[in-house]
């Protein structure tokens, strides 16, 4: 074969036919080789954005970027291996509460994640408020970290789908970034290099999601799903579920870790926990999901209460500990004492308790600004390689549905005293006009994860499992 | 303004809005001057192939190409000056009669024209088949030509349009060259760059032609026209004309001139140049379009009558003898004596007679598989910067409707010696089954000009005036 690009441009163009797996194959080694120059590349991409790709060209796309880097091999087959992705949303700390408990439960979490960007956060940028903490081990590392500890986060280093990071590189600087078919490439690619046994994905949706509507989640969770399954991870399954408010309490680096290490130590009444309970219902879900791909004997229902119970019981704490410890993390200092550690270590941070101007009960936390105000008081990244701030975000002592008082606090702000008075009191601002008020109490909320996608059943309507 | 070539790339690609003129200036800008790569500018092209562009951002997308480099500036502001464009065809050497004969209706012709690519011929090829005939000059030189001998065709030159040069090599490596606001700027640009008074275009449909379907063909022109209006060139006007056969009875750079030359000489009998009617019809419309648009208060037919008359008395001859020697051209060899000078010339071309291998009415001589075989015969060029083999090509003796014998010669093909027997078979094979025929005689052949495009007039179907 002759491989013409042009030809192979004019091809999707045109949407004249799909491609072979012999021309997509031939496209991405040309331009790995550097054989095929940046603009006949990006040209591609945009013909892929404007006019897609089937599910098969896209399974072939993503296997030809597994192939482009190391595939993991695992040397203990009786270990039923597990990793999840989520799509990003504010104040997603699920990871860092699920891969402890899910090792407690027998499985083994190797879970490669990444660092935020845009309104989003990154499990990597958490952890790594935790003095100490690594998240760049080699893929030896990775394994023998995993292993002996039952699970480890980690970033997916240069050796794995170096496909990825070209075409993202090239993807982020031509307005080629949204489109189904490449983030299923992006995000599948580094998950079937990992080989986990399945997986597991938290497609989010709503006003604080990279996709606003759920038929685009929906569409995305499907490709996702059904390219899992055509490169042998299988089971992969998705939920789709809601990002409106953000999730928990916590906003920002270190704060999220202090959520997280308070649920892991578990807890007695859940009243107590009443502003974790969406993550909490987020984080067993996805355990008890990972818990019934590796037996598919048991319900879902038994294996989300499974994890639930286990969660509540403080058992995965000590593995949290452990986690950090083997990462090199600071686990006396900052997971011990992790509610002292912020006040002892954030010298120069200032915090700012702003209150309720009326009495009402909060009938939004609108999750897209929050998650923005957050990277201006320096919580995230506006460009990629830049670093952050690990105290800066914010405390939220409401949820949606919550009533409160005049003068109530509704959140303490935290952000570098450099920050100048102008800027901050703007993102004080910000940040009250993200919340709405309701003079009459609000119905109960609907359940945060709302559909089920497997690749035999389809998308289904989620009937969530009370847990207590 | 802080131009985001990021955000300029995803309005496009999502059509959230149309760009802005100053946001159209700026991308072109900045890409002229290397501060914006190929890949983000082939990203652009594909998005606009993709979404397109409105109406204004295609006039300002011309405009800005225009101004990238040198505008003729004329001192002549007495003499009117008409120009014209066609999208291509197969035998399609109108401009080669139309320059010299408005020349000699008291017009000046400035004509920039183009070489051939892919199945159609290009002018500036047939008429570099006259030994020493230059399409080189300079812009003051074009200049010179033109107001002397009122009438020159020319390459465009690099002073011109430079953009357009930048984008049609990246959109020719980058499966981008089919848009309809991308060829509207790369046509449009250079003929307003030029500067003339008014502007005819050509724009065919049908197998022959880049455009198969009607509707597209009416969708550039009504693009062309807008275009040309909207930047100052008024009137542009466009007719929509059929390519289904070869027009006239010559394909191949000198055989077409050799056609020429024979109508500009004249001729007394109408029925001795049936084979050449297609060709004079086209001729004399866009003639008489070009007198109509200097002297709007005259009609159309009068002014195509006209047109007509003159051709047929062999009074541009003279000028075309004097048009051929200003740019350098052997009149005396080539030209004088059209006839014989391929004979004595064409030392290497070996001739061929394809027969009709039975008796029948030619029904269809499908003029794109004649452009094809052309190029395989050495007439045509597959890579742009080649050269062309001036002899090679297909004189016709029959026209669609025409009654054939078996054994009468259909058309005699002319191609170097050089090419072998095997190869050479093939092509006479390939011309042969361009050929249908019917055993019924054919109704007459609807008119070559179906419809005619204005500003003010829109779309309508043409009425075409019968010149005798």
């Amino acid at each position: 074969m002759i491989f013409n690009p042009v030809e192979f441009l004019r091809i999707r163009r045109f949407n004249l036919r799909e491609h072979t797996d012999e021309e997509l194959e031939e496209f991405l080694q040309l331009y790995l080789r550097n054989e095929i120059p940046d603009y006949q590349m990006a040209a591609w991409l945009m013909a892929v954005c404007c006019q897609g790709l089937s599910k098969r060209e896209t399974a072939t796309l993503t296997r030809c970027m597994v192939e482009s880097g190391e595939q993991l091999i695992w040397n203990t087959p009786t270990s039923y291996r597990v990793d999840k992705h989520s799509t990003g949303g504010v104040g997603d700390k699920i990871s860092i509460v699920l891969a402890p408990l899910v090792a407690t439960l027998g499985l083994q979490v190797p879970m490669m994640a990444g660092r935020g960007l845009g309104h989003t956060g990154g499990t990597i940028d958490k952890l790594e408020s935790i003095p100490g903490f690594r998240t760049d081990w080699s893929v030896a590392e990775f394994q023998t970290i995993c292993q002996e500890t039952g699970s480890i986060i980690n970033t997916t280093g240069p050796s794995l789908c170096p496909a990825d990071a070209r075409l993202y590189a090239l993807r982020d600087v031509t307005g080629t970034v949204w489109s189904i078919p490449l983030i299923t490439g992006s995000i599948m690619s580094k998950k079937i290099a990992e080989r986990p046994d399945s997986l597991v994905l938290d497609v989010k949706y709503g006003c604080g999601a990279f996709s606003p509507s759920r038929e685009a989640a929906q569409e995305l969770a499907e490709s996702l799903v059904a390219t899992g399954e055509a490169n042998g991870l299988t089971p992969t399954t998705a939920f789709l579920t809601r990002m409106e408010q953000p999730i928990g309490w916590a906003v920002g680096n270190f704060l999220e870790v202090q959520e997280c290490t308070q649920l892991l130590k578990g807890w007695e009444n859940d009243k107590d926990f009443h502003k974790s309970r969406d993550l909490i219902d987020l984080i067993v879900h996805q355990a008890g999901q990972m818990l019934q791909h590796q037996d598919p004997t048991k319900s879902l229902a038994d294996c989300v209460q499974k994890a639930y119970t286990q969660l509540k019981s403080g058992a995965a704490y000590a593995k949290w500990v452990e986690m950090v410890k083997a990462q090199g993390g600071d686990a006396e200092a900052a997971v011990d004492n992790c509610d002292t550690f912020m006040e002892t270590h954030a010298t120069n941070t200032k915090t700012f308790e702003l209150k309720a101007r009326k009495a009402g009960f909060v009938s939004d936390i609108n999750a897209m600004t929050i998650g923005l105000v957050a990277v201006d008081l320096g919580a995230g990244r506006k460009q990629a390689g830049t670093s952050v701030d690990p105290w800066a975000g914010m405390s939220f002592s409401v949820k949606v549905g919550d009533h409160v008082e005049e003068g109530d606090v509704l959140v303490k702000v935290f952000h570098d005293k450099s920050l100048d008075d102008t800027a901050a009191t703007e993102c004080y601002e910000r940040i009250y006009k993200a919340f709405d008020f309701s003079s009459e109490p609000l119905p109960p909320l609907p359940p945060i994860i709302t559909h089920i996608i497997t690749k035999d059943g389809g998308c289904q309507e989620m009937d969530m499992t009370p847990c207590s």
